[in-house]
Parts: structure tokens; C-alpha cells; sequence
């Protein structure tokens, strides 16, 4: 069984890339959010009831929306809709847009695909380096063929979770595949201000990515991205900077 | 200037406890939000307009309220009210409640001290093991005190993001400090489905915490708050499992 949501909504043309090209490999259950939840982080709905309501989007394949965020899909489906069912693969995606970087922190489509692989589920977050609702999908659906058949035959061990992005552009523009670690980088952040229609001063975010990484730095995924390469990151969940422990056990009282 | 924001919302009894002890240590701004926010993750909000209304909730202390998330909060703070200033050090909480093992992923007070981590500022989140708002803040405080001491003393370089967890009881009854890594544990969910008064079913998030860790391991937060320590774990953004990216070497094309 294949578990396949996102963060733009169902109705976003990159969930339906991305079945498109899972429904050759098995049975499949989509649970995706009813809106577009970017942004939402590792969000869960605690101090609201969530509703799941079967839809007929996908030809022939089961599919729900879901009024949570992706987070609340994935404990949904694992929960509620396939109890006793074994999930083999979790896909997130296709993003609409980049989640490279540390993005992977605020992006819906990567802590959904993060919390299957918490389930020990091997997960993938698929993300296109184009925004539109028009984008082509024609090189991402090429890519992800390949990473989905190759994870099927060789199943992940010790990493449940892998952040893939993909470059715009046509299919012979992409260079290739990189394995790499996450790129260091942030959000120059910029608010545009304005006033509401009752007079109330608004903050509307917006901003600029800027990378932290040196040009011939080339083990990460910002750099491999410029460089038309899709980049895979194997990621996880543990935060601990394990390198720094020993720098604070000063604060320690034994 | 010290930055206090949290997720329990700008009048929950946690924060006005962190508030006391930090105004011991330089100037404070508190910009938290308006609305319990729990198990926001790193959610921020995109799809709207945010709000901030300055509010006098804690005497002599500058004080805002915002209509978005925690993390919302910080981007709020550094970039709209504070621009020019330094932000020397971000408290976020005190939670009610645990934010120890894999919870760091869904806290939004993990995540707003994690945002402002991210901008390179040294950033502390505290939670206290009981959910109620009547908790008892007492020995809170006092550890509190200590570690803000000591992180104003020694400014933190590698790391700017510490995890910490102060067990429920009384001051005599917490053994001491540990520095420790995240523990590994997961939710065991349950979901509790009703019917809505429009006759159209619901379920609500609820669920069991689970450790996957060995009652002899004593390096990790779950061990060390079960044992009454408070626990510390100096945390990062980085999520990339390093020691996995050989193992996918094979997907590369290049």
C-alpha cells in the first residue's frame, strides 16, 4: 500500500503527477488536505475535531480530503483508514516549489512524508523548483519514476526519509541525481505592511532565500539545485547536535 | 534585549513565570500569541495578513499580542518591532507541558526558539512536565534562573538552540541538571470519533507517548526527566542523517 499527500490541497496538479507515476508501482490511498496548507510546518490539530471526506478526484484509486493539516492526513490514513494495513511507502508531493534547505523545517509536503518515517514507513518528499499551478511535471514525473522503483527494490535501513527536489526546466536540461546533506541557508525575511479595511495596521510575510553556501561547496542540495542536478537528502528526525553535548555539560548538576 | 514568546497563548500562566525570572537579566520584549497555538510545529502563516496589538499585561514590560503562530512571533519581532536591535537571547514558554523526545517536531515553543536559532541568536525553550494552569512554577523558576545565568556567562557558539525540560513536583524533590541527547519515542494515536450536530463524523487527535529507549540508557531527555532531572539537549536544524547519505550514493547520476 502506497500512502500518497501533500500540502497544496488535493486538487493541486502535483499530487496528480505524483499518482500518476506512483499507480504503476501498487495500490494506492491518497489522503490530502481539503486547502493549501504551505507552511504549515509539523502542525497538528489538537483543539479541533478533523473531518476525512471520500472524494473521486484520481480515477479508480481511494482518495480523501481532509479538513487537518498534512501531519493530521498521515496520522488519518495510518489511524483511522488503514488500521490493520501495512503502508510500504509514504510519497509527499509534488511540491509546488522548493523545499531544500532548511525549508524542510516549514514545509507541509516534508513533515508529512517526516512524520510516516517516524512510523518507520520509508517516506519521500517530492518538491518542484516551480511555484505555478501551470508548472510542467513532463522531468519531475521521469526523476521520480526512477527514485520510487529504486527505494521499492532496495527498501531504506537505518533512514526512513528522503527530501527530494527537483530543478524546472525540460527533461534534458537536468544534469542528473545528487545524494547530498541539506544546505545551510535563511530566510531574509521582509513584511509587507498595509492597513485592513477597519483601519488596523496588517503584516503580511514575504522575503527572500538567501544560502549560506560557499559557490564550490558541492556535497549540498542548494548547490546542486543551481548546478541542474535533483538533489536527495537523507534526513531524519533526531535534532540533537551531538557535537555540542560536551560543550554544555557545565549546566550540568549531578 | 531578551526576546519571551511561547505557544500556550500571551496569557497563559507559563510565560508570565518565564517573564519574571528574565527581567532579572536586561530588557525584555514579549511578543507571543493570542491564542493557545499548541502543536503548531513550525507553521507560519503565508495565506493572510498577521496582526499585533500591544497590550500591557506585564508591568514596566514593552508587550505584544499576535494573531499568528510562534514562529510568526519571532519573524514578527526581529523583523518588524525590534529591525535595528539586537536580539541577544530568545526564551520561549515555559510550556505546559512535556516537549522532550520527538515533541521538539510539533512544539510550537521548540520551534519559535528554534526560528530564532536559525537567525543565529542563542535561544532556550522551556517546558514544565504538567499540562495544568495551575502548575506549580516554582522550581521552574529556580532552574530557569540558573541556566540563563550561566548562558549569559558563557554565550553559546556551535549550537544556539537548548531543549529544555523541567519535571512536575517540587524544587527538593528535582535531583539536579543533565545534558543529554533527544530520546527516541513515538505517539501511539488514537483518534476519538463522534458524530457532529450536522450528523457528519469527526475524529479528534489524542494518542499515548511511547519510549523506544532502554531503561539503562541515561544519556537522553525521557531517561532523565523519568529519573526527576531536568533535561538539556542542545538542538539544531540540520536534519540531514549524515551517516545515511553513503547508504544512497546509489541513486546518484552524475
Amino acid at each position: 500500500m502506497i500512502l500518497i499527500t501533500n500540502d497544496d490541497g488535493i486538487i493541486a496538479p502535483g499530487i496528480k503527477a505524483l499518482v500518476e507515476v506512483a499507480s504503476k508501482f501498487g495500490e494506492i490511498l491518497v489522503v490530502a488536505p481539503d486547502s493549501p496548507q504551505s507552511g504549515q510546518g509539523h502542525a497538528i490539530t489538537l483543539n479541533q475535531p478533523l473531518k476525512l471526506r471520500k472524494v473521486n478526484i484520481f480515477p479508480g484509486i481511494e482518495s480523501y480530503e481532509c479538513s487537518g493539516t498534512p501531519v493530521d492526513c498521515v496520522k488519518l490514513a495510518k489511524n483511522v483508514l488503514l488500521k490493520d494495513k501495512k503502508i510500504d511507502l509514504c510519497l509527499s508531493g509534488i511540491n509546488h516549489g522548493a523545499n531544500a534547505s532548511i525549508n524542510i523545517i516549514y514545509s507541509g509536503t516534508m513533515s508529512a512524508a517526516m512524520e510516516a518515517s517516524i512510523e518507520k514507513i520509508d517516506s519521500i518528499g517530492f518538491s518542484l523548483l516551480d511555484f505555478s499551478f501551470e508548472a510542467d511535471f513532463t522531468a519531475a514525473k521521469y526523476f521520480i519514476e526512477k527514485i520510487i522503483r529504486s527505494v521499492i527494490e532496495n527498501p531504506m535501513k537505518g533512514c526512513k526519509l528522503l527530501n527530494v527536489n527537483i530543478p524546472a526546466g525540460k527533461l534534458e536540461e537536468i544534469k542528473g541525481i545528487k545524494v547530498c546533506r541539506q544546505g545551510d541557508g535563511t530566510w531574509v525575511e521582509e513584511f509587507q505592511e498595509g492597513t485592513d479595511p477597519r483601519g488596523e495596521k496588517y503584516y503580511w510575510l514575504t522575503g527572500k532565500f538567501v544560502s549560506f553556501e560557499h559557490e564550490k561547496s558541492t556535497d549540498n542540495d542548494i548547490t546542486a539545485l543551481k548546478n541542474k542536478y535533483v538533489s536527495i537528502v537523507p534526513s531524519g528526525h533526531d535534532l540533537t547536535l551531538h557535537s555540542s553535548i560536551k560543550d554544555f555539560k557545565y549546566l550540568e548538576i549531578i
